[in-house]
């Protein structure tokens, strides 16, 4: 799709600009010939560094723009960034390179391997497993039953997935329409899975959006847990059954997270922090301890609280 | 199974009627050749207009039965609606007609599609995914790998359903004995998911009791999510991860739940009613808002309890 | 690998014996030929009767074997246990005896059906059901697609198990570095499902790390519960969806938890407990009753703390 394609998809200013828009990016990750867009004012300062070909973006901000950065001028950029992302989407089984597997490598008669892939050394590839188009995975690595991995992402080594875990699904992120419809922003990163990490059952880890959700060395997570788009968990970090991390979310080293806990989206956890069962983080954490509850506080303050409460029940 | 043999099997009175009863269904629902029941007084006034043939009911309720309705007299209906239903449970495949494939359609290698299926045009039925007998799939729809379909449900155009959800798996329905023992009722309905749904990765829809669990048009429903046997999630509504609807919640449009938000059963949310992350509602909603906390309540007001707490702290 | 073998590995002091080590147990589970442990002095006095040919313990510890059990001393005898774990683990597929199916048991075609395995009568095992080597399986069981059965777990006669349920993934445990790795303590334990057993879609149980953890006869299990290593659930116990069992807990008969309930590990509770909805237990109930609430309180307490909350509001 061309420049002046787009911007007359999107029902932006007619642009006289031809070139060949390649993807989109966010405004620190885009190169020449991507599209990249502001939806949020706290980003514009990367604005100023931008790479991108052109910037969707409010007329308010595209003076902001470095030169030879063409603004397409949106007053919804969110909604011009999800309608034009499907198209940027890319397609289920799109390579014609027969996948690569390694010496050793056992894969169980019903698993599914698309093109593209890449299996390192001594694997096993148990059946009901489902590798997508382009997926890398390095030596040693155990899939067990029903793990289904999307596309493009990477796994290292010695990583091990119990049964029916879902690697690389799509986040959840869309524009709302003044109707109240829901428009998708198609997902088009991936999930990165680095060495020595494992990972339990019927588990979730959805894909960014743009760049990676990476799971860092020697993390350790449990059944059932949800890690939603573009999160990093810091290595060696534990995150206990049924724990949720909403978008953009991102764990320090060795963070500790008990079972049923959870975090809202786009903040930062201080390494060496421990999260109590059931503990709900709101806001970042800056300095590591012990934290409990929800509201989040510290645990000996929710010790304290939950004395008092009990003191007021007797009265 | 005829009515006197029905009456037979369920320590009833001895019945002359051989009429053969073709199912089981609720009050409002049944038709003639149906058996229905009265296992609580709420529903007494749809005994007035019911067109089943028979119903199981305690002798109180008898006389409150339309002229021509048979009453089959227990004093435990819903124990005995149990036994009966194991007889009237589908079985699993039991569909001689061969499934029909839109043009278009790709089917992966090892999904599993059975007799009596329709799938629409342009479809990507991906690995490991089954669909049971008389499933109903619509155009243009993605089931992602190792998605269970159960037999009987239906999904609408452009529906999204990443990997790993199980669509229309058994309510969790048991009448109990008095020495603590659970008889299944056999769950006989189905869910209906409408157009332009995406549901997420390891989600789980229960099928109704009778009847359908339907999810609106263009619903949104992210990872991990349980939605019990007979609720209905209205249009464009959002259910964040790792939320919970108890059987027979009924949403109303672009209702929005955040993450590991949670319902209790038999009850109703007002259109365009918020719930925030880890709410838990345990009363219908009758007036649109922003809601949070267990007990729920008002969001402005659930702030100021904490504001409270903290100062409750401090002293 | 013999005893001395071992002790080289561990980096214990060098010891002459060379008998044959055959398995790990636990003190009170090993017999001949099997090493053992003491990581934590609350097991002290099941050191007294151990029937192990070696026990590993710190050195303060040693004095307190019986005669004829031989000491490897470690001062951090869990991450020894955890660092031999894995050289006793199973491998996935480790049997040369073809499965054996009973009469009218139906295979769905892309199930995966592992050497070791004993499948009973008028089974039906769906599409992608993986059962692993030596799984037992009873009478009448249905295995709806996509479960997985990892190694060793026995199934009992009329047990139910809905999509993408998983069981026997290993269970959650490590030892940790003093550099905040973790090593993975290798589970070698099975699960059992007795008779009448039903367990929903997506539930995950993991095996024992050794011995099993049990499902006891005519329990309900509903979609998306955890439940941990070395658990037992009691006979016709009810747990409701996206509830949540740590390691080592142990619920008596007839418990009933409510919806996104959770307990933590090493904990008891009295038969015939009702938790309710999205109750936490931190501490063993003794005495049958309803509790609620995070701390848990008995629910007339909660019910109280709530209206004095109210109250608190109003102010």
């Amino acid at each position: 799709m061309t420049l002046n394609e787009i911007a007359l998809f999107l029902g932006c200013a007619e642009i006289e600009n031809h070139i060949e828009i390649t993807g989109m990016n966010t405004l620190s990750e885009a190169s020449e010939g991507e599209i990249s867009f502001l939806s949020d004012s706290k980003y514009e300062k990367e604005l100023l560094q931008t790479r991108a070909s052109a910037v969707i973006l409010p007329s308010s901000k595209s003076h902001l723009l470095p030169e030879g950065v063409i603004a397409l001028v949106s007053e919804e950029p969110y909604m011009s960034v999800a309608l034009l992302s499907k198209y940027f989407a890319k397609s289920i089984a799109s390579s014609d390179v027969p996948p690569s597997i390694g010496e050793g490598t056992k894969l169980y008669p019903s698993s599914h391997i698309e093109n593209g892939v890449c299996i390192g050394k001594n694997c096993t590839i148990m059946s009901g497993v489902y590798l997508g188009t382009d997926v890398v995975i390095g030596d040693d690595v155990i899939l067990y039953p029903n793990v289904t991995v999307y596309r493009d992402c990477v796994i290292g080594n010695r990583v091990m997935i119990h049964a029916g875990t879902v690697i690389g699904s799509d986040g959840f992120g869309y524009a709302h329409t003044k109707l109240g419809e829901h428009v998708k922003l198609y997902q088009n990163g991936n999930v990165v899975i680095e060495d020595d990490v494992e990972i339990g059952a019927n588990t979730t880890i959805d894909c960014a959006v743009f760049g990676s959700t990476v799971i860092k060395k020697g993390a350790k997570i449990d059944n059932l847990v949800q890690i939603g788009h573009n999160c990093i968990v810091g290595e060696h970090s534990i995150l206990v059954s049924q724990t949720g991390l909403a978008g953009s979310s991102t764990l320090g080293r060795n963070v500790v997270m008990g079972g049923q806990s959870a975090t809202a989206g786009h903040l930062t956890i201080a390494p060496f922090t421990t999260l109590a069962a059931r503990s709900g983080v709101t806001k970042s954490i800056a300095t590591k301890g012990v934290y409990s509850g929800f509201p989040l506080m510290e645990h000996k303050l929710w010790l304290k609280l939950q004395a008092k409460l009990a003191r007021m029940l007797e009265s």
